[in-house]
């Protein structure tokens, strides 16, 4: 592995070095290394669409990173990666796509991912995606991520999308069961001319299901965002969702949330707020000796901490 | 004008008696009776679809109704009303329409109404929707609002549908000029199988301008809801929306609200809420001595005040 994927890899992953536990590293197309414990087995499928992480019933402590890298120019992929996790398991799952265009050919990764959660399983499955490089060519990503929550079942969804992904559409869609909870985050950042969509779509059908989706977002520049979710409380249940953004330079930012209360004991809740930096607080911050660029810097990364 | 004609105008209208000022009433299709004042004119359209109402400049403390009554079964109708308000103007304009159906087919009134306010006219518009009658025969209204407010000019717009309609389909549009405001709220309680839709479109174009629209509603047995509202942020401006809502007994509600900030100086938030009574507070008045379904009522009347 080279520096410029090493970079990558540090980046999506947090990884200075060859990971703990299960993995399976995918660099350009091909898999990189890869490696199974005892409890969690990684197979690619017999069509060589993807990989099935399958993780045993009671599983615990245990961590699965499968991080996706695109060094070269012009390659364009889809990958199927289905994730079975047994009866009171709880585990981690790192994902992610970095991608590093020098070219000027377009780079994308789709990644089609499912998570199926038996009865009682927990997961914290955190999402990154980066780009770089300083090629004319474009850094595409379009995650997709589909949840079936079992009777029970808990998953924290951590997704990040800091820099350099020139267009993404992102979609998420959950099923719940009796007792399932879904707790997302999400934060985002567009800056040039990129553009990105992100879907949410939850289904509550589940007795006592809770659902709670919060996405932070910033557009810069000339990007534009639309952000869309759907809670549907399908039983008794409660849905949260949540859309803080804010606005600068010549950027647009759309938020449609829907929330439907098919059962008359869904408890359905939305928020959004779309809005600038308040002046008071980069003055605030240039009394301290930063620039007015310096105060914004800061007061975004907190906002997307 | 007859008893059952009465009613309908005291539900829409609150007229016991002939309103004082200017007043154009409908009844079954025909002018019932008119009175134009010095300053506001009211003029039948010559192709015979609707008035127009003509306020001049400056007009203050002065009012407007103009009620539609439709006692007859089976009568469907369309009309456009189209209200000219001068600069400096200041008037309350109340509006609505009363079905009484005892017969087998569907009433139907389409009310199309267009608001064109020059600059820092103020409008207080009420408009309320009232059906009753005990034939099987449908009571239908489609209602559209079409505001155009010039410079500083201000409307507040009242909506109330608390009973009797079967299927109604809402529409509100407004575009604000520089400084302008508008302000709306809405009451609706649908019960039985009706059907409700309702949607605001508001353009802040103007510098300055604000809207804020807020709307309450009760949705009951087996009716159905459906709230849209777009917000567009298209200068400096501020947009609220907001929509609450009590879901009982077999009923569904959906909450579509959208915000979208095309400038960076749109400051846009949005809340939706839908959920139950809760149950304290039903037992709170339970133990004051009502029963269950009093304190119900209790508190439905209070949320719709």
């Amino acid at each position: 592995m080279d520096a410029i994927e090493q970079t990558l890899l540090e980046q999506i992953a947090g990884l200075h070095e060859i990971p703990t536990g299960a993995y399976n590293i995918r660099a350009n197309g091909q898999t990189e290394s890869r490696n199974t414990t005892a409890n969690i087995d990684i197979i690619s499928k017999p069509d060589g669409t993807g990989i099935d992480i399958r993780i045993k019933p009671g599983t615990k402590h245990e961590s699965v990173h499968i991080p996706v890298i695109l060094s070269q120019t012009g390659l364009q992929e889809v990958v199927y990666n289905d994730f079975y996790v047994g009866e009171g398991a709880d585990v981690v799952i790192v994902a992610g796509c970095g991608i590093h265009n020098s070219g000027c050919d377009t780079s994308k990764h789709d990644g089609i991912h499912r998570f199926f959660l038996e009865k009682g399983a927990r997961v914290r499955y955190v999402e990154k995606h980066y780009g770089e490089g300083d090629g004319n060519g474009k850094r595409i990503m379009n995650p997709k991520t589909v949840v079936e929550l079992g009777q029970d079942a808990y998953m924290e969804m951590d997704s990040v999308q800091i820099k350099g992904v020139d267009s993404t559409i992102r979609t998420t869609e959950a099923v719940l069961a009796d007792g399932a909870r879904f707790v997302v985050t999400e934060k985002l950042m567009t800056h040039g001319s990129q553009d990105a969509k992100s879907e949410f779509v939850v289904d509550l059908d589940g007795k006592g299901s809770s659902a709670n989706v919060v996405s932070r977002s910033v557009a810069r520049e000339d990007s534009r965002q639309l952000f869309v979710s759907k809670i549907h409380g399908n039983n008794k249940c409660s849905g949260h969702s949540e859309c803080d953004s804010i606005i600068m330079d010549d950027a647009k930012i759309s938020a449609v949330p829907e929330i439907t209360a098919n059962h008359p004991d869904a408890a359905l809740i939305h928020e959004a707020a779309i809005g600038k930096i308040a002046g008071e607080q980069i003055t605030k911050l240039m009394t301290l000796g930063l620039t007015e660029q310096e105060a914004e810097e800061q007061i975004v990364n907190g906002f997307l901490k």
